[in-house]
């Protein structure tokens, strides 16, 4: 039953919604320009996605769930594409199989652009005249579906990085990043937090994902955190302890998987020649050993941990600390594109951006969490098993993506997405 | 440090210590009893270990951690036990491959039962004159031993029950089981339990695992529980509605098994000439309907809640609700060795007992928790990742091996365990 | 030591040398040109390579055992590319693991033709003035390395098939295909063939594998062979007949493929609506019944032979009835690039062209049988075990590279190559 | 339809074939005397059948093929025993799979001896009264029955062998095995042998297996044997000289084998403080350099014989110098259960016993081929592809069960079969 108040807000801000679709879907588009077409069709493992898939699937997105219910007349430029671009709604027609996705060189990526074009066409058609008695719904699926793509652009830089890194050319995403501050960060300190009975979770105004929600209690002791996230040089000293070689440091599953997999250092470093170089979206380079620590896995942050005689923090504990800080740091549009180093003397900081902090939390639903209605109700709620949260965004997340309740999540053993570690600690 | 009070205390105790000892290794032999010689050396799955492992593990966790450390002039029986029959303690030694443990045919059964006498003898010297400055030690030791053994006793029935439901020969472990009562239970109702900030985990007398420390405080919103399990004949209603067949009841990973694995019932049920039957420790029978329904995963139980418009109970919930309830119910001693039908008319049955049941929490770290030191600390906080938390105690569970604290963790996929499920409710 | 007579005629024929490297490294170019960029990039199986791949490694081989050690001051273009482009030769540095081709994005299309021309400009080069002492040698080399180059064309269209029949897009690699005469064929007859003390394998002039070497005597029984390949309308009847579902008919290791790999049906067959269709290079199609069947596995081509009460060929028996005939029939150059129906009324019809035949014979040395020296002696020795010889070429292999005692070969359970059969019988 | 003379023939030799039964059938049982009633059960890999299995299925075969058809009002002594102990056999009932052998502790080893009598009794009566028009058909399947038995008794040693030798503490199948002679065996020298055209093949009186017919006419070059087996010694010479580090020396799969599974040394053999070591079944003892290298796959051999300047003999040349030789060697009944050093100055030792030597043919069909009609063409013909053919039996061989033209098969990774080679040339 459309409420008509909001159905009139919705239509007085569908025209800034426009101006938002427009520069969100230039974006990916961005992030795409230094591709060759080569790169826009490897999957390089069943995790990544080749970035034209991406560039189709947050296009289908819109098809699916806006343009197929809501626009009249609506044709789909191609029929199989509900197949091909459908990722896991299973409720919605049959996904292609995840791990196949790099096995189609058509739709090439022209045609993607094209398929962009048309989707962008007929948006810009609904949302110029939204029908009334809809609009409030459009206008939420249109910002879910924009939100969504922001997620799929850190992705894309996910994916890029780990498809070029399987080369041995290690060839450069692109040549011209701009450089990090090399400072020396300050041996981090501990800040104190009290504890007691606490909110989290999403309850205000503004866009949230459903797993945010509801906003509840949670009773905390006290704590504390480190004034900054953990640093490669932090992680080198781990690494000569034998830190990938002493079991009473592991969860078992992580001490299975350093054995099996042979890891012995983050995803992408490499020891050559007796330097530490790592590859970043900027090619190879030296180490920085000023900036935070990245492509670990959950198992490596709490192993470094327990090392380090200290714990991750609970994601109430991270939220807490975030809730009342700015959010600024290093995210997507610094063009960094990797982490940097801490600014000397702060207070508390890199709690956004840099590096996604690994938390000790199992991605679990909040108190009455109730998922999204129909098949969007897959979007989140169906990954919470098995998983661990991941807070604060990082150097490839679009800032206006990211809040103190953000609840980003991996399995424990994943590496290739940008994720560090702060310690905690009881108080 | 020993305290000289306590170790009077152990002393003193170390006599209905000896008792308790010769009591429940004596029940671990009584459960291989039914045995034939066959029997004990099969690993039917990775997970599953050979009865006579178990038999020898558990003795050999005296030895490691009690007789070698603490008994001057002990001597072992072999030398290649302690790499044989060592589970998972990489810090002591080296254990022998998990999954390899049915390749093992020597040391046979007789040998195995010579090493318990061996280690028996042992203990019986070590606790009739414990050396005074460990008395306390040892005393914990052996108690933690203890109902390690006693949570072998369990596992030894589980396994059996796979090892024998492999065989097309159906074979019963035992034919002169007790039945349950057939009578059909109440229509659960439900019951309120109000919200606020409770206290949780072991903080008392008494022994406890570490992982159930400390007693720590959590809000919770109200909450209602149903008065009794999930019975098979509410679980075929799930069934018959298709159940196995709908993706949106179902988390992502638990769908992908479904259809990977094949499930369409819990692990033991067969559909034969329209009838269901379950292999049960006395042989396949006609599935009793009233009875909990048993051997599901995290995942079904999760996918029945959601189709029954409720939800799991998350562990803080149950043990409120179990708190200020009598440990009684199905146990071990009840000789069932099965789940049997509620009574009728309970305001709140069968927490206990029956079934395991599984909840809404991940198997994670209390706010505070320290391992045991030393080795021992390997024995539950290495598992802390990837796994749920179950509550109650099950048909072969040791009645006085279970508490309202206590915390089991199975990974959401596994069957083999005697758990079932309970629903919940926002109040 | 060179021979200054075969020096000179090596000098004299090279200036048809050039020409040939001209023409048949022309060939590999137009097979790709309607090609996308992107489907230069895909591998969809580990035995399948990106057609970018296929189109530097063919000039890899030449840079490796032709410039390098013979043009003095030759530059590679790339260091990287000898690890890259190497397919197998462990004497000779370090293959690219070969399930990872696909994994590569770079270089890319444009650098793999510009490392070509780089190649054929040395190549040039090098054959308008090649050195007298190695002109044989080199002579030799650059034959093997435009056989070699020939064999990759086939596997090309081979590969462009397999990656574009996974798309279910079911995209065509050309529309303009010239089709086959649709006329129905004879019912095969027998053509009786003497035994006696034969001979087999190259011993002549021209260019031949070492595989082929040395012609030797082979003692044969009487037999006969049928007149023409088994057709598909042929097949239809073996599955109409339960062919797949009857084990009595199946060699173990095929049956069990069978069973697990779900096969039903030639490679690129699929059943919709009633009717059977198949993906060709010309997209999907309507089954040509008249056609050999093609993209069967040796277990199916076995299967077949015994389900119609007749065999396989051995290798001998082929090479006997085929070294008199003329080596005409539908090659790569008659650009049907699919099998088409044999001519009516002849006596033995399309032993050379349409399909590969898979004999009855294992791919092992003939006796006496010495790989070529030096690393090249890897190119064929190495895989003579475990697979099948088949016969004869096909509708995507280039005419001049076949021969009466070409051998080619490959594991009984590939079905992507162009392979069908022809029956046989004791005399 | 029954001819009469060689019914009465039949019948007359069913007195002598009643006293092959009872020997053979006794063997099995002695082999298995030394064991514990554990060992019975263990299957070490998929390729390992518990020894209990074996004891079973041996009968199932006379019950299946011999019994149910032949004896008027036989009983079954347990309906589940034709599908549990039918090792492969499609077109008679529905096979237990073989994996899973080893998942079965029942029927237990007590209940497998009865069976054993139940057979027995019921082959007695049988034997002793056959029924006139089929009893010539009997014979020919008892004959099988005992052949095939024969083949299990040297399947058993070597399960024993693999399932003693996966535990640790490297358990002795016997303590009392005779030792062979110490002596350095004569270097070996070549035996030559003139080419032309030859016979092979099982063409007269005696049985055989099928797939040793039709004897057959085939065409030989002349060739050289080794006098001897290689020996353990010579074989440490390949070893030494980096056998297993150098890929030109290998086959590619084999190759791809030794750096998969990193195979330095034969399967049995193990470097402990600088010795050489080797598990057998009289436990684990130092090497034994005189005597022939044993438990190689095909990979190994024929790595080992290139690395030697020659070749695997093929097996007519094989069969060709061993078709005059007296079939006598270390077999059996010589109660070594391991190969021994050859006697000294002997022009061509040990073709026969100690070690089935591999040959360089591939298991294929004999010209003319035909399997035994029914169930009993599975025997051997379903299995002629990818194996590679091996001669002369070995240490653990009945020696009654050899015949010059006896062909055994493996799959070239194989190594658990007592298996070595002998060097051949061209003359
Ligand atoms: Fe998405
Ligand atoms: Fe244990
Ligand atoms: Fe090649
Ligand atoms: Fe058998």
């Amino acid at each position: 039953m459309p409420d008509p108040a909001s159905a009139q807000s919705a239509l007085s801000s569908s025209v800034s919604l426009m101006e938002r679709f427009q520069r969100i879907r230039a974006a990916s588009e961005s992030i795409c320009a230094p591709l060759q077409i080569e790169d826009y069709v490897i999957q390089s493992m069943p995790d990544v996605s080749p970035p034209k898939w991406h560039l189709a699937h947050v296009s289908w997105f819109f098809e699916a769930f806006v343009l197929l219910p809501f626009l009249h007349g609506y044709r789909v430029l191609d029929e199989a594409y509900d197949h091909l671009f459908n990722s896991y709604y299973e409720t919605h027609g049959q996904p292609f199989p995840r791990a196949s996705r790099g096995l189609l060189s058509r739709p090439g990526v022209a045609e993607v652009y094209r398929y962009r074009q048309h989707i962008d066409a007929a948006m810009g058609e609904l949302l110029a005249r939204p029908p009334v008695e809809h609009a409030a719904e459009i206008a939420r699926r249109v910002e879910l579906g924009l939100q969504h793509e922001q997620q799929h652009q850190e992705l894309l830089l996910m994916d890029i990085l780990h498809i070029l890194a399987q080369n041995p050319l290690r060839p450069a995403y692109r040549s011209d990043l701009r450089p990090g501050s090399g400072q020396l960060p300050d041996e981090p300190h501990w800040r104190d937090y009290p504890g007691g009975l606490q909110q989290i979770g999403h309850g205000g105004e503004g866009f949230a994902f459903d797993c945010e929600t509801p906003r509840h209690r949670q009773f905390l002791e006290g704590f504390r955190l480190a004034s900054r996230p953990v640093s490669c040089a932090d992680y080198l000293a781990f690494i000569s302890d034998g830190g990938y070689a002493r079991p009473e440091l592991w969860l078992a599953d992580g001490w299975s998987l350093v054995q099996q997999a042979g890891w012995r250092a983050p995803l992408y470093w490499q020891r050559t020649d007796g330097r530490w170089l790592e590859m970043t979206l900027g090619g190879l380079h030296p180490l920085d050993l000023q900036a935070p620590v990245c492509h670990i896995s959950f198992y490596e942050a709490d192993a470094y941990a327990r090392w380090a005689g200290a714990r991750l923090p609970s994601e109430a504990e991270w939220e807490i600390a975030a809730s009342d800080l700015p959010i600024t740091g290093n995210f997507l549009e610094n063009d960094h594109l990797h982490p940097v180093a801490a600014p000397q003397a702060a207070a508390m900081s890199q709690l956004y951006g840099d590096v996604w902090e690994w938390t000790a939390s199992a991605y679990r639903p909040y108190p009455g969490f109730r998922p999204l209605p129909g098949s969007l109700g897959e979007y989140n709620g169906k990954f919470m098993c098995g998983q661990m949260v991941l807070r604060g965004g990082c150097c490839v997340t679009p800032q206006a993506h990211i809040r103190a309740t953000y609840r980003n999540f991996f399995y424990p053993a994943m590496r290739w997405q940008f994720a560090g570690l702060r310690l905690a600690k009881e108080a």
